[in-house]
């Protein structure tokens, strides 16, 4: 990848995204660290871990915050009229802007994430076990496959490296759709609902990364490809990180007060004056 | 917007106002986290959620203080004898003081204090997440239709958006000052009294912005504006965010004690050696 020159715009749209999901990641790991006596304590695991996610996202974005807004370089593009907004930005760095930042990240992250949504089941040991010791080792199949594909600058070893990468990622699908249905069958309404609206958020979200890792495939190139994905990836993140986490909250006050009356009667009721 | 050049009290009312957010925003995250615990628990998710909003505040003062100082420099204005008063401090780099931080914030910030609001009020499920409903996407439309007027140039685009981004703030004023007060009306005396307090407080500092935003359509423009602006946004924030949230808290230790006699005797009373 040559150096990239992104305008007034590009470069504030990222900028700002960057921002943004750092912000996001450090309120949300703040926040659940803070409810996260607010669950039974057989549900806590799953709220801390939930947090560590967000910390760990929230510490690579600060890099690649610090990675992309060092790389680059105002310019004037030659019109002092118009002043800032005729700024262009050059990419100057040799070292350029880091995009393994995200892959760390996910490595970390990706497996903590199928933790988190098993563990806040509370599924009996065996099946539990059972379920992890299939999604973890095959998230982490995913991210490694993927990585040699998103730095290959050729078509072809992006396509095959791609290719192995959606294996496991077809296998995770089939583990969480089929496996984890049967798992679930004797969860509760409301939280069988929020554990479907768990899966279908994962399978959205995820499915941005593999159309920005295409993008260079299709011949999608320079600044706006460059923008795009790093506004996809972000948002993905937020959704797939944030409201996955909070959405692990929910379910474990759902579970928390199905499992106990008296925690019902004391976190969830109503004001009694407001009756 | 070309180089603004700031004298030197200009710079420092800017900069001790920003620093003076910063430290407010801090400080008032740190205490309602190290005091939610004194409320019923059905309390204390309002308290936690003020305690992020000041924090993903406190995150975004900090980035606009850098991008402020990082912005300008100190530029000799000739007379050495007045010594450091005589100080100009010119717009220098090209990527300039950020503005898009603030919106960033609020995009984050307003759904949540409207959260917190409605949370605080304990009310019966249905009518919080009607009220919740209304209001949380009203205020996310406000903020994204406002933003392509703080940033457009001309006059006609920003009146033009500044009233479609007016179109959803009334209405959140319509709900807060009609639905809300019918969903109120059960609420103990000095609660009541509160949530009047809080209605009105968010009235007075929400209104300091689309005057600060309509400056420049006004003509005012240049260095007193750019530092009456950073001024009002800041003090505005800060009313907004910190006083609102300590006035939550005050709202969930009134009605937990309304709630709970056990509670006001351990919580509310005076001490023995007092009487």
């Amino acid at each position: 990848m040559g150096p990239l020159t992104l305008d007034y715009s590009q470069f504030q749209t990222v900028y700002n995204t960057l921002s943004f999901a750092l912000a996001s990641m450090l309120a949300t790991t703040i926040f659940l660290l803070a409810v996260q006596g607010r669950v039974l304590p057989r549900y806590r695991q799953a709220v801390v871990v939930s947090a560590i996610v967000t910390l760990i996202a929230a510490y690579h974005y600060w890099r690649i915050f610090e990675s992309f807004s060092g790389s680059y370089v105002a310019v004037d593009a030659g019109d002092p009229a118009t002043a800032m907004n005729a700024m262009s930005y050059v990419l100057v760095n040799g070292e350029g802007f880091n995009e393994g930042y995200r892959y760390v990240d996910w490595l970390l992250t990706v497996p903590l994430l199928l933790f988190e949504a098993i563990a806040v089941l509370a599924l009996p040991q065996a099946v539990r076990k059972s379920l992890m010791l299939k999604l973890i080792p095959a998230s982490v199949l995913m991210i490694v496959l993927g990585y040699p594909g998103e730095i290959a600058v050729d078509t072809a070893p992006k396509a095959i490296w791609g290719a192995l990468s959606t294996i496991p990622f077809l296998y995770i699908l089939y583990v969480l759709f089929v496996e984890l249905t049967k798992a679930t069958k004797t969860q509760p309404g409301q939280v069988a609902k929020d554990i479907n609206g768990l899966r279908w958020l994962l399978l959205a979200t995820w499915g941005v990364y593999p159309i920005s890792y295409m993008f260079p495939m299709f011949g999608i190139d320079g600044a706006d490809s460059f923008v795009w994905r790093q506004v996809g990836y972000s948002l993905a993140d937020v959704l797939a990180k944030c409201l996955f986490g909070l959405l692990i909250y929910k379910i474990a006050r759902e579970k928390s007060s199905v499992d106990s009356p008296e925690f019902k009667e004391n976190e969830m009721k109503e004001a009694p004056s407001s009756v």
